[in-house]
């Protein structure tokens, strides 16, 4: 047992309904977490930066002493006004740019800042994709591997382009988008595999992670989140932690007859990878419809985490974050892989924050879970059972069919959504840019017609606790509490940065770009881009030795759909509820995709 | 008589077909050309500066010797892909921003950079303007008078929004989309009247400029361009130097039976303000069809530059700058009020470089062309007669029905275009980002259907004589010679600044924000922005008392159709011709619309 006898982690440390997270003096670092990072060269070349997705740069010419001279060293517009949540890649001297439908993708060399781009491919994804992206049109990124950037396009292919002359390689057709099958994801590149999953969860597709050989682009093996074991690559090596992840075809069993097929579990968020286990790790994306009503049991595996391995695809181990899912909470977040001094022992562990509410640590090598704290404003739970494994429901925030359910924390979105976290072996700390959100809910009867949305729920979202709809919280691994935390008006939609400069980076959606102290949180530096800030900001050494930050600009997503779709603030049910709670932001922002790249003076 | 002997001006410098400009060393500003400018204030009230039109800010803190340290302050998306010409407006600590369609109009707190706008105007105008819009859907700023701000609509209306709450005040509707009739130019207050002009050249529309109340939005005065001597408000005030100019009626005699009511002459430019002599001055555009065989005659009164009273509108003088024009050679223009020093005498001028490639001197008062000179490279003509007034075309470069003439100089775009000049009273040069570009043209039958392109001409456009398709010229008015000139790859196709820090400023369509020295050309600075510009920059003093620089980036127009509109650049006959030479325009640049304010650092 961990942490002493709290067998139930999260609300055991603040009684009543809404569980909230503790605060802690900063930690110091060097009895802190750490992760396993590969020496800085400088790139950029996954969107989570490495294998273990700390979005940390080990660059540190642009630091806490000088960041307040940042500046703008050259622009780039994508001429798309739709959400842009896409980190650019930075492999060699050349820049890797994509933006959301129609997915077009610039290199960028940067020996020539400002130039005209090398190359553009434009893959001309059908535009009927859009009619099926449920929360805006949007592309989390690119990977780069073996010579070639491998991209995927809104209408559910995988396309591999030549990174020296942008000529397509291999196209291959993994989505149907006729069922509502997008793809957003940003693929991953593991050995000689190109790892995709699909998106659509909101459309009763069946979700699923693919892998394709990175030379020619053919399907290796294909891993379900719904259906018989078979399907799902659960064999012989599948070792569960908890028993209610343990047993035959559960991913049958635990739906009503036939709803698995139709039952979402996509993956539309990040993937990890650890080399040393050879495991992979991602999560799946919520079971459909949101109605829960309609489909009793724990539904798996959907809204879980699985541990694969990446050449087979078998499942090593699943937990499931959120059994029978109801209140939209995806699992698809990011996986930090860390080590943490945890009771005196150094554990590698998986580190998540949750849609739900909670920062879990999870064994690495079995599923186990070892903490889960809220790092935000709880209600829709009471903390996880260590023994179990199980998340404990508030039965009182239950969405139920002709009622509406008031209050619910968070919300759909989750107190924190596909943005990525970062984290850094210096401070030993995770930032988390996040939300701070709940939500009405009444439960609708949902009909499933292929390709066509299967929702069966009208939510209301709106500011939570406090009033203030985001943070940027610098969360302690080891205290299992905040470190410091900014508040922002507007809910975070874009990811952290985090440098060797001890300095963190994120955006908002009214288009600051923003740098903090990454030990303090003191605010260094801000500047206003041209648009709302949803991407990833990245850090990169440029051919002239010197330190750049990059990031897209360019309002959209599920959070900022009222502007890049342009919908009437006056229904806070549009946009699956997320209106409700960003009437404002036509006030605050416009579209306009926009790269920025920021240099000190004088380079 | 002028300038000696030299009665045919422009071609008697350089025998053969294409003539070409003078180069000078620097002149001495003490003993050169003057404008009477209002003492600076900070502000940027309308969008060509002061009623002479000089697009000269007296801000200094900007110059030569540190304009190299400026930086973005902050940078403000439209989300609109389509070509920002306009320039912003600054009154008081407001800034004034609007779009081309849906011409949005944006007011932003100078007080607080990046701050959400006060408030965002949005005049709905009817998609359907955007068909009848030749070349792209442009808006050339607005107007501010009397604590209102005036915008012009695509879809041919006048509105006065009130300047503090964006509450609109007044609506007129003075075109009908439905003629093809549209609104492109930014109106003009003079006195307690609201200069607006039409659009529509290339679709048969009748030309005219009105004068609405500013109170009231009440229509005062309109004045036609084609047909009877009171429909153009050509009354016994009326005194053209020109005996060609000269005549009553020669709206309706110049041209084939009816063809005036279908004859184009719009006023789609800009207007200039003389206070002593109270006169307007503007130009009116091409006839209509560009097939000017359908329209044997002198085609009056397009083509041609205005002197008008203000108050009544009654004409007091016309010159008709391309009488019969055969090459789509508006006079749209902006003409520039400056004193020059002429055999030994100050001149009060009206200098206009000109569509055609020569650089007018007018003496305001009359209309007497004083010189007129090439300032680019000209085969389409040899010069002016300074005694008859007219423009010598070369007989060889006339365009007719079926035969495809080659190599003509300019373009049907002009040597310059709308986009503006500036001229600097310290070093006494004009500044004239323009064109260099060639085409072929062959005649085709026009047939006139209202609200459909009448035009009558196949264009190819192409880079004119040493391959530098733009150029960025400083002018000697007094030397009648260029100063200086800077090549550039592409088309100019945004307006020039110029400052007492003795600094000009200009963008290229792929994006570069350019400062060069004033006096000497040299290049000091560039920024590359997100898309390339054809905005007009200006110049203002912040609430904290600094110097800032602003300008719209956002490629398009007639020039940047390729981009805006998506053109194939397979099709050089696209865009009238444009994507001929512009094919290359889409590696270069981005559509997207990005409000750029640079200061120096620290501000």
């Amino acid at each position: 047992m961990l942490a002493g006898t709290l067998l139930l982690a999260g609300c055991e440390r603040k009684p009543g309904p809404a569980t909230a997270p503790r605060h802690a003096a900063p930690a110091a670092s060097a009895t802190g977490a750490t992760a396993s990072i590969p020496p800085e060269d400088g790139q950029w070349t996954m969107p989570a930066k490495d294998y273990a997705s700390t979005r940390f740069s080990g660059l540190d010419e642009i630091n806490a002493s000088n960041v307040q001279n940042l500046k703008v060293a050259f622009t780039l517009s994508t001429g798309v006004n739709k959400g842009h949540e896409a980190a650019p890649l930075v492999v060699g001297s050349t820049m890797y740019v994509v933006t959301p439908y129609p997915n077009d993708l610039y290199a960028l060399d940067l020996t020539k800042p400002g130039a005209p781009a090398k190359w553009k491919y434009s893959p001309n994804p059908s535009p009927s994709s859009q009619g099926v992206a449920c929360c805006d049109v949007v592309n989390r990124g690119v990977a780069f591997a073996g010579g070639k950037v491998i991209l995927n396009t809104l209408d559910g292919y995988t396309v591999a382009v030549d990174a020296g002359t942008g000529k397509e390689a291999w196209r291959t057709r993994l989505g149907d988008i006729n069922k509502g099958e997008t793809i957003t994801m940003a693929p991953l590149v593991v050995h000689d595999k190109v790892l995709v999953g699909d998106s659509g969860g909101e459309f009763g597709v069946r979700g699923w992670l693919q892998a394709l050989d990175v030379d020619s682009g053919k399907p290796v093996w294909k891993a379900y989140h719904t259906g018989p074991d078979k399907d799902v690559l659960i064999g012989a090596d599948f070792k569960p932690y908890y028993a209610m992840d343990k047993g035959k075809d559960l991913g049958v069993a635990s739906w009503p007859p036939d709803a698995w097929k139709i039952g979402g579990g996509t993956t539309w968020g990040w993937i990890s990878y650890d080399p040393e286990l050879n495991l992979i790790y991602y999560g799946t994306g919520n079971p459909g419809p949101w109605n829960a009503e309609q489909r009793p049991g724990d539904n798996k595996w959907t809204s879980g985490l699985f541990a694969r391995n990446p050449d087979t695809g078998a499942a090593k181990w699943f937990y499931q974050l959120n059994p029978h899912d109801v209140h939209d909470y995806d699992a698809i977040n990011e996986t930090l892989l860390l080590e943490v001094p945890i009771d005196g022992r150094m554990r590698k562990v998986a580190a998540r924050a949750e849609r739900n509410g909670y920062l879990y640590l999870i064994d690495r090598a079995t599923g186990q879970v070892l903490s889960a704290d809220p790092y935000a404003n709880v209600n829709s739970s009471r903390g996880v059972d260590l023994k179990t494994g199980r998340l404990n429901i508030n039965s009182e925030k239950v969405p139920q069919l002709g009622k509406v359910i008031r209050d619910i924390c968070p919300t759909a979105s989750g107190s924190k959504d596909w943005n990525p976290s970062a984290f850094s072996p210096r401070t030993g700390l995770l930032y988390i840019p996040h939300e701070n959100l709940c939500m009405d809910w009444e439960n609708l009867e949902a009909n499933y017609i292929s390709g066509t949305p299967y929702v069966g729920a009208e939510v209301r979202m709106k500011a939570g606790p406090g009033g203030n709809r985001g943070a940027f919280t610098a969360w302690d691994p080891v205290r299992r509490a905040i470190a410091w935390e900014a508040k922002e008006d507007l809910p975070l939609w874009s990811g952290a940065l985090v440098t060797a400069g001890d300095v963190v980076f994120y955006g908002t959606m009214d288009g600051w770009f923003k740098a903090l102290d990454a030990r303090s949180g003191k605010p260094l530096w801000q500047f206003k881009c041209a648009s709302g800030i949803i991407g990833q900001p990245i850090a990169y050494r440029g051919p002239d030795g010197h330190e750049y930050v990059a990031v897209l600009a360019g309002v959209g997503g599920w959070a900022g759909a009222i502007v890049s779709a342009d919908l009437d603030p006056r229904d806070p049910t549009a946009a699956l509820g997320f209106v409700g709670a960003m009437a404002d932001l036509k006030q605050k922002t416009t579209a306009g995709g926009v790269l920025y790249v920021f240099s000190l003076p004088g380079r």
